[in-house]
């Protein structure tokens, strides 16, 4: 029940001879609607691969006919000629639908630098596009993984209408790939700038908020199509929830197949005097590779919480902070709390908790540990 | 040739069983004049410990007789009865030399959260400071190593001066002991005042451009200190340039020495519209893990230079940026650029150039690769 669980929308995956394993690396995801308004959200990084730099042109116009999407590689760093590559990507594609090269979106995902092997490329969506159907949404969704072990897709259905989704990455986590694509459909009936809000507000406490190891992409891409087939218009704050609630569901997926990663690491900061502290103080916690490397050891080493927090300009008194990991308050007014020995961190889910005490505003950040697996995977993919 | 270098210092580092393997873990040096004018600068972590907090107010007053440092041991987070140690330390020393507490300085460095032993400690002093003496700097140096697998000196000789200095530390690298402590000694007869300005000039091009893995220490401590036994009031531009050289030999013996670490990595940022841009592209890439992995797999990965400068807002246009790895300009025009097989990594020095194409100022950070090691170092320590 991936993209294709909303009405109007066809998909498919197909090897297309871009991935060296033979599996599946390329997914068409295709808007019938009646509407195609869509929005989305792309990479903040100055350095953006040449289908960010496409599809950034296309969304601009607020209307999406299909999703072009392939793993095998990123096409960044690809200078004019991998802008053409992406450019004529979107005209086969268009043309194949009898369609505007101006309503088709592109991304792409794999290593940085290197030109996409166009033949294949173009071959592959010879066959996608024609194949793409109702059921294909899984299949779409497997063509964009690359080092994901399994495919990640999540859908809900609201009051007259469906959401439907699939994502591929974990952050930067994953090894060479860097890189995550989302595409979020439903058959709900919204104009583009509503899309646009709900898509903003959705991502800003998810993906967003979604920090293994704090590089960023220059692939990065979430979108959200609307066919309109259900013929619902949703109540805004209904279609809101649902959409969060799709998103935050592959980032959980994400951050549970993270590469290299053992424990899913949740920063809770709470007591914050703004959201933006909250969410200042968790990422430079989900940042800090001594903690961690603690984390991984199940060390519960709350003194590099706070060191990580202190590198901030949250409000906050650090003899007023408490830090809990998995419920255990083991750092109350700065210094040492409550026994740190019964702090149990052997499974998979650690929950930091930190209290600032500075307020009642509060976000979480979720993030990984690092592993010998994470430096083996990210030191050796290329050569 | 360390702290005792240059005239009117002594020094002695001794066993006082902070340490459980019985190194030596207490140090003093102490200043016998004429001058006892002095410098300090420390973490910018807002979470300081309490020895930082207590020889920021020393410092205030510009004069320094005599330095206590400990390993085995950080006393930060460790509240008001961990600031009350660190006083009880400085009055200790003060009557074992018969002189105040309001010059005492002292620096801590080990684990966070734990309060020190105290009468290990007094008793470390009670022999360490009758003890002190012109040959003792060696043995000061030892006393500070945490993990540091060798003692770290430097010395430069001016024109009718001298300046000495020991170190500890490898920025975050070294495991749990998060810390970089410094003294550095000078026999020149320089006011507090220009000894401060010297010594933000110097750590300004030299400490404050090593970053090993993002993290900042609650502990971080350089301190310059003048006994102007000499006579000689050296001419400043001179005096600046050996104490820049005695902190610059001492950056590339943390490096070295850096735990975990098999490649010692410079970020030479150039052609940047400014320093601070150059200083922020550097650190950037500096701060990246994937690109820490990949430069100890020996893969020279430009592209996750380039989405590691994308980051920033330092002036540059990404069609125009160059990369080179040991000299190889792997990446042209933000694109691929001389074969990548030509780059030999197979050295510990690995060289990264990064031009911004945008102006004159350059800028090097230094760094280590991100290892298995660093992780199973950091992931054990406390458990």
């Amino acid at each position: 029940m991936s993209v294709t669980a909303p009405l109007g929308f066809r998909a498919a995956g197909v090897a297309a001879g871009l991935k060296p394993s033979g599996s599946r690396d390329v997914a068409v995801v295709v808007n019938d609607g009646p509407s195609r308004a869509a929005a989305g959200v792309f990479t903040a990084n100055r350095v953006k691969a040449a289908p960010v730099l496409w599809s950034q042109q296309v969304l601009r116009g607020g209307r999406v006919r299909a999703v072009v999407l392939n793993s095998g590689g990123a096409n960044a760093c690809t200078g004019a000629d991998g802008f053409t590559d992406t450019h004529t990507t979107a005209e086969h594609a268009a043309a194949l639908l009898d369609d505007s090269a101006a309503e088709i979106a592109v991304c792409s995902t794999g290593l940085i630098g290197e030109r996409l092997p166009m033949d294949a490329l173009l071959a592959g969506l010879d066959e996608a596009v024609p194949a793409a159907s109702r059921d294909g949404g899984i299949n779409a969704a497997d063509a964009i993984r690359t080092t994901d072990t399994v495919a990640k897709f999540a859908f809900r259905r609201g009051e007259g209408y469906t959401v439907g989704a699939m994502a591929k990455g974990a952050g930067m986590l994953a090894p060479a790939l860097a890189t995550m694509l989302c595409v979020i459909t439903t058959d709900a009936d919204l104009p583009a700038e509503q899309l646009d809000a709900v898509l903003r507000t959705a991502t800003a406490t998810t993906f967003d908020r979604v920090d293994t190891d704090g590089c960023m992409s220059t692939n990065d891409t979430v979108l959200l199509l609307a066919s309109g087939a259900s013929g619902t218009t949703p109540e805004l704050a209904e279609f809101q929830q649902q959409v969060t609630a799709v998103c935050a569901d592959l980032c959980r997926q994400l951050i549970t197949d993270a590469e290299g990663a053992s424990k899913s690491i949740a920063i809770e900061v709470v007591g914050a005097a703004g959201e933006a502290d909250a969410v200042a103080a968790g990422r430079a916690v989900a940042r800090s590779a001594l903690l961690k490397c603690a984390v991984h050891g199940e060390d519960p080493n709350w003194g590099r919480v706070l060191s990580a927090v202190g590198t901030t300009d949250a409000a906050f008194e650090p003899d007023r902070v408490n830090v809990a990991i998995n419920g255990v308050w083991i750092c109350r007014g700065g210094t040492v709390g409550d026994d740190r020995a019964k702090v149990d961190m052997r499974g998979r889910e650690v929950t930091i908790t930190v209290d600032l005490a500075a307020g009642s505003d509060a976000a979480t950040i979720w993030t990984t540990d690092l592993t010998a697996d994470y430096v083996h995977e990210n030191s050796a993919y290329s050569t």
